[in-house]
C-alpha cells in the first residue's frame, strides 16, 4: 500500500509494535505509520480509515470511551482576518523562525547533533533543554497541520533526523545524561528533578504533532524505541523493575496520546502507575507538594504549594487518564482542584502560579500582584487543563477558563512582534521595583531568550494548534468554543460534510454571525458557548430567537440544518468594573476592568497627565461611566477603555504615615486610559496596573 | 591597687597593649582592667575614675568628639512597676535562664568545651551559632548591670571561662572553623558569608557589656588577643595583609565600642578600613547589596535588597564611625539611608525587612503584610542604630523610632510568658495560610528555639540594656527619651548629683509627672520628648506652662532646678486611624490603629462573632468613634480598642470575581475589638491583621 507519493511502505502499526507490545486498543490497529521514518510525508485523506493522521485533532478522543466531546483536526478549521489571525501569522513568521535561530545560537540543535557525530560544540543548556527543541518542533508541526509550509516542512525534516539520529542503539534518548552524566540517568534524585522523563514527554509530545502533521511516524518510533528498549524493561511497578516518579509531571498526558495515537496499551497503563505513584518511592511532603508527584493522585485535594505547571500538566494526564479509563476518582479529584484553581487560586488575567519561590501556587486567595509569578506556562497548562475537562463533561465553564487565559495571561506572553516573551506576567509593574528575579534580568520582562527557554516555545505551540481549539464535536453535533473569523469545514457522525463560517470583530463586538452550511440536511445541534461573563445576550437563526441561553452554558441549538441557516448571536460587551473576593488582600479596595474576555490594565505613558513614574497616585470611581473605543493606531489596533477617576499628588511627596483624618492631599479629576493587558509592555517597560484603587466618595482616594 | 574584694590585681591597659598598641585615646590610658580574667569582679565606685567601667552606659560616648548626647549607665535607671517591668521581670527569670538552658541542650556551650577539653559532644548547630552564645552572655551582663544576681553571675562567670578556655594560643575564637575547617578561616567566601567576623563582634560586645557589668575585663583581654595575635598581623590594608569584607556586619560597631572602652586606635581606624571597604576584594553587585558591603559605605543611597539586620548593622558601625571622626561624608549618607528607611521601608510597627527571600528589604514601599519578613533582629538593628543617630544629632526623630520599634515590632518578638519568640513578626497572619518558611516551622511563629537563635538573645539583650536607653545626657543637661514609671539618679557635667523620679501609666495613659531632684541647685536643662504622634500637648512645671512644645521634638526647659520641681507632660492619647502612602499598595483601602506609641491589631477570638477563620469579613469605618479602655483581665492587662465596622459573609462563600456592582453580600455592623500588636499570638496562634479594609459608605465593604 502506498501513499499518494509513493515513497513510504507501509506497515501495520501492530506489526511494528509486535516485540514488545501488549493488547492493542480496539479499532486502533489500522493506524498506518511509514516504517523507514525517512522523514518524507503521506498526503492528507490517502486513507480509508476514518481515524486516519489526517484526521486527528490536538487530542485523538475519538475512540476515548469517556470523552463527551472530541476535537477536529487543526486543518479543518481556518482562522480568517480578525483578532486572532495577525498574532498567528506573527507566530508563524516571527517567533518561530527567530526561536529556531536562537534554539541553534544557544547550542540547543548542536547538543543533538554532538551525540551523531555533527557537531563537535560543548553541550550547552540546562538540564531540561531538549523539551525547548521538542516544544519548538511541535509549534512547528502544528504550523504544518494548518498549511504546508515547504520550507518550515524541511527546518523541521532536519530536526527530526537529527534527534532521531541521537538516539542511543539501546533506545536512550537525552542530550544531558550522557558521558559523565550516564551514571545519573533515572536515579531516584534526577526522577524528582532532572527533567529526564519530562523532556521525553515532550519528545513524544512532538511526534504525535509531526505525525498529524506529515503522516510520518519516524519520531513515534523512536519513542516508542525508548519505551520499548529503555524505560519499560527496566522501570515500573513489578517487583524487579525499578520504580518511577515523575518528578515533572508531563509524560503522563504524552504516553496516553501516544496510547490513543498507536493503541499500546501499556503507555496508559503506564501513565496510570505513574500517576498512582510508586509506594517504593518516599518523597518528602515538601516535593510531594511542590513536584506534585509521589501520592496517588487521587488523594490530592489542593493546589496549594504546587509548582504550577508541575501541578497543571498532572491534572492533564489525570484528566486524560479519566477518559480513557473512566475512573471516577479521578474525576471527584480533577473536579476539587479545578475549584482551587476557580475559586482560590486564579488570577483576573488566567494566569496562575502566583509565587516566585517555588514557581508555585501560594495560599488560598494569596494572588500579589507586582510580585505574580504567573508563568506563561502555567496559563498554557491550564488551557490545556481545561480543554481535557471541556472534552470529558462539555461543561462551558471549562471553555470559559480557557478563554480567560488565551485572551490574556497567555496571550500577555508573547510581545506583539513576536520577538520577545514574558516568563512571569505580573499585574502590576514599575520600572524602579526590582521584583524580578533569574526569569526578569534587568527588570525585563520581555525577553528573547531565556536560559530555560521554557515558555516561547509553549506560547508559539499553543497560538499555532489555536484552530483546534475553535470547535468540539460530539454525538450530538458541534460545539462552537471561541469566537473569531473562522470556517470550520469537517464532517458530522453520520459522515456528512458541513461548514460553520463565523463573522464577527469580537473580541471588541459582541455580534456573532455564524452561516451554517451543509452537505445534505441532517438534524443535528449547534452549541453556541454563551460566556459566563455575558449577562444578557440575545441568539437568533434566521432572525428567530433561540430561547434558553444562559450565562456559562453553552446553548443547544437542534434542528434540521439544510444549509444556508444564520445564527447570529449579540452578547454584552457592556465594560465590567470587578471586585476580588475580600480574602484577596492584594485587591482590598481596587477593581479591574474587563470587557468582554479582554481584561485592561493602566499603562503609564496613556496618562494625559503623569505623575513621576508611580500609578499609585490614581483612583477610580465606582462607577458605570467606562467608555469604550477600537483604536487602529494604538498597540497595531486595540480596544480601549476611558474611565473618570482623581489623580493625586506624587506619592514619594507624601508621609509614609498619615492620620487618616489629615490625609487630604491635593488631587484632580483625570479620565484614565486602559488598553488590553495583553499588550503591555510593547512600547517600553512601562509603570502597569490591573487593579485600581478605588476612589473614596469626596476625597479622591 | 585593689579592689573592694581585694581579689584582682589591676593592670593599666596601656601595660597590657604595649605588644601590639599604637596611640591610646586621650584620657582613656586609666582605665583600669583585670590582668588574670580570673572571673572575680570589681565592685562599683571603686575607682577615682569618673570614666570608670561603672560609669559606662550601653555606649561609651564621654569622650566621643562628635557625640551630642552620651549614655547613663544601666544601673543609674530603675524601671519601676509599670509597663515594662513586668517584662523585665519575665526576661530575666523566664527567658535568660530558659534561653540558657536550650544553648546548653542544643550543644551551643559544648562547642566551646569540646576545644578546651571539657566536652566530648560532637559540634552542632550553623557557622554563627557562637554569636548566640555570645548574645545570651550580654543581655545576662546587662542584667547584671542593672543588679547583682548571684546564681546568673555564676552562671555568666562559667561560660565566660569557658569561652576564655577555647581560645586557641594563636589567638584564634571560634567553635566552628576548627579542625576540617581550619582551612577556611578568613578565605574570601567565609568573610562574605561565613559569618566570622560576625561572631567576633558579638564576642567582644559581650565582654564589652562583662566588663561594664563586674569591672572584669578577661573577655576584653580575649578579644584583644584574637586582635593583635590573629587578625591584625595578617588582614587589613597594608599590601602584605590580606584584605578584610566584613560579609556580615556587626564587627565595626563592636571595634568601635572596643576602642572607646580601651583607646586602642587600631580599633576604630579596623574600623574605619572595612566600612570603606577593601578594593582588592571585588563582590558581585547582588552581594554588595544584600551582604551590605565591599563598597564604601559613603557611596551608598538605598536600603533597597540590602539584608535588613547586615544594612543596619553596618548603619550602626558607620554611626559609631563618624561619632568619632566626624567625617561628614558618613553623616550624610546616613542621614540619606534613614531617610529611605523612614520614608519607604518602615512599617508601622517599627518592623522592616520586607522580604524573606534574603532576609533583605524590598522595593520603595514593597511592604507585604501576611508575608512581612520583619525578622526581630532587624527591628532591634533599628533601634540600635537610631540610639546612635540620636546622640549624634539629639533629634527627637531618633527617639521616635526607637519609641515605634521598641512598643511594636521588638515587644512583638518575645512572648508575654517570654518562653518563645517569633523570627518573623508578619502584620497579618491566618492558619490556614502556610506563609512560612524554615523560621516559621509548622506555621508556628511562637517558638521556644530555632537553629539560628539569633533572635532570641537579641531580644533578651534589648530589654537587659532597657533602661540605658531612658535617659540621656548632654552638656546642657539630660534628656527624657522614653516614659514609664522610673528613677534615674546620677550626675551632670558639673558633677551635681540628680534624681529624676518619673510616675505614668504609659502608654495607656498620657499624663506623666517627673520630679526633680538635685544635690545642690543648678541651671540645667531637662529636655522632654514630645513624641510625634501627640499632636497636642500640655508640658508644666510646677503648674506653669512651659511653651513651645512641638511634635516631634525635645522640648528643652531650661531653669534653675533647685530640687522638689515636678514637670507634668500630657500627651495626646486620641485613637488614630492611620492611612499608609497610596504607593504602599499592601495597604489600599486599609486602615491600621495606634494609640500613643502601640499599634493595635484584631485577633480573631476576640470578636464576638466570628466569620470561620478569616478576618477579611471584618471592614472598619474611616471615623473616629475608637474607644479605649484598659482591661487587667486580658493579656496580662492591656488597653483594647473598640472601633465600628461591618461583618460580611464568609469570603470562602463568595465568587473570587464579582461584578462590583453585584457585589452586595450580606454584611451586619459589628464591633470590633482591638489589642495591642505586640501581644497577638499569645493565646495560639489565631488570625490576625494590622490593617483594616475599609468600608465603603453603605455598602460595608
Amino acid at each position: 500500500m502506498k501513499n499518494s507519493r509513493g515513497l513510504s511502505r507501509r506497515v501495520f502499526l501492530s506489526g511494528m509494535l509486535a516485540a514488545g507490545a501488549s493488547a492493542c486498543r480496539n479499532g486502533m490497529a489500522e493506524v498506518l505509520l511509514t516504517e523507514s521514518g525517512s522523514g518524507e510525508v503521506a498526503a492528507r485523506g490517502d486513507s480509508a480509515d476514518a481515524y486516519a493522521w489526517d484526521t486527528q485533532g490536538i487530542l485523538e478522543l475519538r475512540k476515548s470511551p469517556f470523552a463527551k466531546l472530541h476535537c477536529v483536526p487543526v486543518h479543518a478549521v481556518a482562522i480568517q482576518e480578525g483578532f486572532w489571525s495577525e498574532r498567528r501569522h506573527t507566530n508563524r513568521t516571527s517567533s518561530i523562525p527567530s526561536l529556531r535561530v536562537s534554539l541553534e545560537e544557544h547550542g540547543r540543535m548542536d547538543n543533538f547533533r554532538r551525540l551523531s557525530g555533527r557537531s563537535q560544540a560543548p553541550r550547552l543548556g540546562r538540564i531540561a533543554s531538549d523539551a525547548d527543541v521538542y516544544k519548538w518542533l511541535e509549534g512547528a508541526s502544528f504550523v504544518l497541520q494548518s498549511q504546508d509550509d515547504p520550507e518550515l516542512r524541511g527546518q523541521v525534516q532536519d530536526i527530526v533526523s537529527m534527534i532521531k539520529a541521537a538516539q542511543e542503539p539501546g533506545g536512550y534518548l537525552n542530550t544531558y545524561y550522557v558521558g559523565e552524566h550516564v551514571p545519573e540517568r533515572m536515579t531516584p534524585l534526577v526522577q524528582e528533578t532532572g527533567s529526564e522523563l519530562y523532556c521525553f514527554g515532550h519528545m513524544l509530545q512532538a511526534a504525535i504533532a509531526y505525525y498529524r502533521a506529515t503522516g510520518d511516524p519516524v519520531l513515534i518510533e523512536t519513542g516508542q524505541r525508548f519505551l520499548d528498549q529503555f524505560l519499560i524493561p527496566s522501570y515500573g511497578p513489578a517487583e524487579e523493575k525499578k520504580p518511577i516518579v515523575s518528578g515533572h509531571p508531563e509524560v503522563e498526558m504524552a504516553l496516553i496520546e501516544l496510547y490513543r495515537t498507536t493503541g499500546d496499551r501499556r503507555c496508559l497503563d503506564l501513565a496510570g502507575y505513574i500517576l498512582q505513584g510508586d509506594e517504593r518511592i518516599l518523597l518528602s511532603p515538601e516535593k510531594v507538594d511542590n513536584l506534585y508527584c509521589g501520592i496517588p493522585f487521587t488523594s490530592r485535594t489542593k493546589l496549594q504549594g504546587g509548582h504550577a505547571v508541575r501541578a497543571l500538566y498532572a491534572c492533564c494526564g489525570a484528566t486524560d487518564y479519566y477518559l480513557e479509563t473512566g475512573d471516577r476518582a479521578y474525576l471527584r479529584t480533577l473536579s476539587l482542584l479545578w475549584e482551587d484553581l476557580h475559586d482560590r487560586q486564579m488570577y483576573i488575567t488566567g494566569g496562575l502560579g502566583a509565587l516566585s519561590q517555588g514557581e508555585s501556587f501560594g495560599d488560598d486567595y494569596e494572588m500579589p500582584n507586582a510580585r505574580a509569578y504567573c508563568e506563561s506556562c502555567a496559563a498554557i497548562a491550564s488551557m490545556m487543563w481545561n480543554w481535557r475537562m471541556l472534552a470529558a463533561t462539555g461543561d462551558a465553564q471549562y471553555a470559559d477558563m480557557i478563554e480567560q487565559a488565551l485572551y490574556n495571561g497567555i496571550n500577555s506572553g508573547m510581545s506583539l512582534d513576536g520577538r520577545t516573551y514574558c516568563y512571569r506576567n505580573p499585574l502590576a509593574f514599575d520600572p524602579a521595583w526590582s521584583t524580578g528575579d533569574r526569569h526578569t534580568p534587568n527588570g525585563q520582562l520581555r525577553n528573547s531568550w531565556y536560559d530555560t527557554t521554557c515558555c516561547p516555545p509553549n506560547l508559539e505551540r499553543t497560538f499555532a494548534s489555536l484552530p483546534g481549539y475553535f470547535y468540539s464535536m460530539s454525538e450530538q453535533g458541534v460545539y462552537v468554543n471561541l469566537y473569531d473569523n473562522s470556517e470550520l469545514n469537517w464532517m458530522l457522525a453520520s459522515g456528512n460534510k458541513f461548514r460553520l463560517r463565523q463573522t464577527t470583530r469580537y473580541p471588541w463586538d459582541g455580534d456573532i454571525a455564524i452561516d451554517v452550511t451543509c452537505s445534505s440536511p441532517e438534524t443535528y445541534t449547534v452549541f453556541v458557548r454563551i460566556p459566563r461573563w455575558s449577562q444578557r445576550c440575545d441568539v437568533r437563526v434566521d432572525g428567530k430567537p433561540a430561547e434558553g441561553a444562559r450565562p456559562g452554558t453553552y446553548l443547544p441549538i437542534r434542528r434540521q440544518w439544510t444549509g444556508g441557516e444564520v445564527i447570529r448571536i449579540k452578547l454584552d460587551m457592556t465594560p465590567r468594573l470587578i471586585r476580588a473576593n475580600e480574602a484577596v488582600l492584594a485587591d482590598t479596595g481596587r477593581v479591574a476592568f474587563q470587557r468582554g474576555p479582554v481584561v485592561f490594565c493602566m499603562e503609564g505613558q496613556d496618562q494625559s497627565s503623569r505623575p513621576q513614574s508611580s500609578l499609585s497616585a490614581y483612583s477610580v470611581y465606582d462607577s458605570g461611566d467606562t467608555s469604550f473605543s477600537y483604536d487602529p493606531a494604538v498597540l497595531r489596533g486595540v480596544g480601549v477603555l476611558n474611565h473618570p477617576g482623581w489623580q493625586r499628588s506624587a506619592p514619594s511627596s507624601q508621609p509614609l504615615y498619615q492620620v487618616s483624618s489629615e490625609n487630604r492631599s491635593e488631587a484632580k479629576p483625570v479620565d484614565i486610559k486602559m488598553v488590553p493587558y495583553y499588550a503591555w509592555g510593547n512600547r517600553g517597560m512601562d509603570a502597569m496596573q490591573v487593579w485600581m484603587s478605588l476612589a473614596y466618595p469626596g476625597k479622591g482616594s
